[in-house]
């Protein structure tokens, strides 16, 4: 294929339930129907000129149930379609692969590539995870963030002694909840003044820097004039819940100038695109790649450890999406690895996370994880700064390759306080 | 309860699936969980303080299947979330009551009433179905639309035919097809200067008017700029994928003061979120009261009569919430209905329609109703001109109360040619 006629493709996998469709009429259909509208009856010349835009079939995997067992039939169908016929934005891909498809029975949109130019306009994570560890000056170890325990109704004085009491306990981040929005008593601007101020008199005590990530709300077009607040009243991070405002925001908020510092991605509402088996968008698309190519510099989502629990497997899919340096590059005919230039998401597994997980947070994460933790952090039996330290040692511990019940009973007695507590699970 | 203490709630009902749970309790840590965080150890005096943020328990009703018979145990469940607790934008009202919570198992958002204080914060559809009437000069009859056939990679001069064979049918409206995007081809500006051009030039013919509603896409704080452009072009209605962009921006649109044209929301992407059982949020939810709250002025929707299939009671829950006058108001202790300010937009049924299934769908959805058709238009055998005809004369026939074999037979040849290539169904 020549340089001129090269066609470049964005890809998408679906997996789509029926017990009795043709698939591959199916698939033929959505390549056809969602591009150029209709093919088979278009005059010969035409179809040279429409064919740039055309869409294609790359696969079709029919999974037959066993005769005689339990289990549905469907199909994995993988179209491409061409960068020619949508913008270099999320909004208008996901509306060209999911938009009207969505609602075409069983069918739930399971994979996603992104092509070298459609790649090539979206700058991707501002800091990345380097970047963080940069910011933070902590390049070896995994981070630990503490969320507020309860926000709504406090004033400023109990929210600021709330963030001294956790930024003593020695975490890299805390984060607003993400139900704190414009309010009287804890506006957004106050609130960052007395929290960077809460968080430079902890840094006097444990020499330590801390992001605080102040959630960013209220009305879309005026997102960056409310970042800018929040940045000029000193907020090091910002906390967002992407998928209330859709994709593009974020997008747009992590390439703006003057939004210069980590943004923190909540899964707010994902649970209505995700868990579904016949319907929506799995987790490692819409918490991984989409969040990643958005720019999120973090990406929590629910661990698979605790309260709101995701399966170990949808975890381990959104780490990679987050983590990888590898993308699939579809040139039409030939599918190649090639490195992702896009800048690496920090990882934060999130919800029902106590100091007795850490070992098997950091067994399926590796390193390059945020462990973060609301009611382990706040739940502790002496506060939330012996709550912050417990998870501190049980970092330690674990990066000395010690057992934590061995490591607690030597000397560290807010670890051993949680452990009593909340037990161990290595 | 006097006024100085009276407070103000939004409701949202959930339905809960578990074989087990104590629905009461769940429910009780949702309205506690999801607002102040925590009760039950408060100080009194602190309790004093924070009452006016805490959630409450509405109403918990729990579904016992039958012994022995087939079927799973759910509970429907109402909250009512304090107004204090949330800024008046859809975003913030969307996290407080579905953001964790989409993710707490198998439950999915179904009902959603808004305070007369956060009612107060929309100005709603800014036209609405009354104003899309004024604007068209018809005000007794069910609307006409249709759409682009097929719009990718085709030219100016091309779509220009297309749009003036479907404006010489006597369609009301006509709409872009979701999927286009800002393209060299047809660049919005262009595309709605010529566009409008074949409108005037079908408008001498048919002595009709038309509203043409064109794609508004791009990056988001750019919407404002692109809808201006557009209208300076002489748009005279605006399609919008709401879904792909969030509410809000919708809201913001719908109440800036110099988009000053019909809004048209698209259902895009909504099949990610409505159709599970467990998971999700609800049609009525989701393209019922919220496209209203943001100010759609019409609002598509899968019908229940053609290829894209929504059941009809979810239909109607959508028309209901599109055009109710009334509201619930929760304040508490105490469920009224009262006006409702907003004004309604006009329900358009969409997928698979030809003119055979124009009685059903004014049986279904009485006068006021934009009877919208794709393929039945531009798939007539005599054309789209026709097609658009035999449309108009379908929706005559009914409201002459005439079946329409029999007005088919009466001189209306391109009706009979409809009904021959696709039947009736009355």
């Amino acid at each position: 294929m020549s340089s001129t006629t090269y066609q470049s493709y964005c890809v998408a996998t679906y997996r789509a339930y029926d017990d009795k469709a043709d698939f591959q009429k199916k698939a033929l259909g959505i390549a056809v129907g969602l591009t150029v509208g209709s093919w088979t009856d278009l005059p010969e010349a035409r179809k040279a000129e429409m064919e740039k835009h055309l869409g294609r079939v790359v696969d079709v995997t029919v999974h037959e149930p066993d005769v005689g067992q339990p289990g549905e039939r469907y199909a994995d169908i993988q179209i491409a379609y061409p960068d020619a016929n949508f913008s270099r934005d999320i909004p208008a891909l996901l509306v060209t692969v999911f938009g009207k498809l969505s609602m075409d029975g069983k069918i739930k949109l399971i994979d996603l590539s992104f092509s070298d130019a459609f790649l090539a306009a979206f700058p991707g994570p501002r800091f990345g995870l380097q970047g963080v560890r940069d910011l933070l000056g902590v390049q070896n170890r995994p981070l630990l963030m503490s969320i507020f325990k309860s926000v709504i109704g406090h004033d400023l004085p109990a929210l600021r002694e709330q963030f001294y009491q956790q930024a003593l306990g020695g975490v890299d981040l805390i984060k607003d909840d993400e139900i704190l929005f414009e309010n009287p008593l804890t506006p957004i601007e106050r609130r960052v003044e007395v929290c960077m101020e809460a968080a430079a008199q902890a840094e006097r005590e444990t020499g330590q820097k801390l992001l605080y990530a102040a959630n960013l709300t209220g009305p879309t077009f005026s997102l960056v004039d409310q970042a800018k607040r929040a940045i000029g009243a000193g907020a090091n991070a910002l906390l967002f819940n992407v998928l209330a405002y859709g994709f593009d925001a974020l997008s747009e908020l992590s390439r703006h100038p003057e939004v210069n510092v980590p943004i923190m991605a909540h899964p707010s509402l994902a649970g209505a695109f995700y868990p579904s088996t016949y319907h929506g968008i799995s987790a490692n698309v819409l918490l991984g790649k989409l969040m990643r190519l958005a720019g999120a510099d973090l990406v929590l989502f629910p661990s698979p450890y605790g309260s709101v629990v995701m399966p170990l497997a949808e975890n381990m899919a959104i780490k990679d999406a987050l983590l990888t340096r590898q993308a699939a590059d579809y040139s039409f005919g030939a599918v190649q690895e090639q490195p992702l230039s896009l800048a690496t998401s920090f990882p934060v597994p999130s919800a029902g996370i106590h100091p007795g997980l850490v070992p098997w947070i950091l067994r399926d994460f590796g390193h390059d994880v945020v462990v973060n933790a609301g009611g382990g952090v706040h739940g502790h039996p002496k506060g939330a700064a012996a709550g912050g330290r417990a998870f501190r040692q049980a970092i330690d511990a674990c990066l000395a390759g010690a057992p934590l019940r061995a490591y607690a009973a030597e000397g560290h007695p807010e670890l051993q306080a949680a452990i009593d507590a909340w037990g161990t699970r290595e």
